[in-house]
């Protein structure tokens, strides 16, 4: 990987390439072109970390509701984003059973009924044991502590989507 | 137009409808939600632009980064959002003469170099001629004052577009 090459971008091939690090949230991208240079990759992941932080409460929550729910239907008809789709395939959230994926329905309802935006959760650092258990105790968390604990998820999977797209991106 | 019908709106349906209101930032409207019940459209205006105002000056960046360059080849080949596309139809720009054309790519050229954003106008409120002067107009600002100008510019936008959708949406 060469941080040079991402250096160089202009920003229209910079958000063409990193425009779904923040699940359909290309302003995110376009605003982390304004940090640059980069001196390494681990301070483009501080600088999407850092931007994420610094917006108000409305736009972190803005964030969380871009993302589709997980095991939705939108995950057989091909609806969501290629990143979202093979996140959720390779967490085991495509191949759910019945009764699993009925009680996840149940539970992403309760929590988006409750906190007023969608459970998001870095699919990649999880399984679908694992995902289930961190939906159902999130549940019992106070709003503002919530709304932190998920905007933390959103940089890990930020984190490994720039991770993945340096390492792969044909245009780099 | 019924702001109760808006109120209603799940998340989901909201940011189905309005996630266009600012050109391709669905973040917005999905921001905007939280500020429900609104009183009134006007209202509802007034908060995205609060929403705007809101964010760091790299957000704000990135939200101009999101447009297209004006009278781009994008207006010609189908790759705008519709909204962009009608917009500049209705000023005269996929329409312009060979030298216009040509004027402008090149003042769009060194707008964006000079300040690392293309060049956002409400096209609506403007033709091209009113176009082409405010560019080469604005070309001539200081930095942090340009950045005010054209944030006030998709402001205005976001403003006609949320009008446009509430007289006008069907499932409203």
């Amino acid at each position: 990987m060469d941080i040079s090459a991402v250096n160089s971008l202009s920003c229209e091939d910079f958000v063409d390439i990193f425009g779904n690090i923040v699940e359909k949230c290309p302003l995110v991208a376009a605003a982390l072109w304004s940090q640059r240079p980069f001196s390494t990759l681990e301070h483009m992941e501080v600088a999407a970390a850092e931007f994420i932080d610094s917006l108000p409460v409305p736009g972190k929550e803005g964030i969380l509701r871009c993302h589709p729910d997980l095991a939705s239907r939108g995950l057989h008809s091909g609806n969501l984003t290629p990143e979202s789709t093979e996140e959720q395939r390779e967490a085991g959230l495509a191949s759910l059973e019945l009764g699993e994926a009925e009680r996840l329905r149940l539970l992403n309802l309760q929590y988006k009924r409750r906190f007023g935006f969608p459970f998001v959760i870095c699919a990649r650092l999880n399984d679908k044991a694992t995902i289930e258990r961190r939906l159902a105790e999130r549940m019992a968390n106070e709003r503002a502590r919530e709304l932190q604990v998920a905007v933390d998820e959103v940089k890990k999977i930020c984190g490994l989507r720039l991770q993945k797209l340096v390492a792969t991106a044909s245009r780099l």
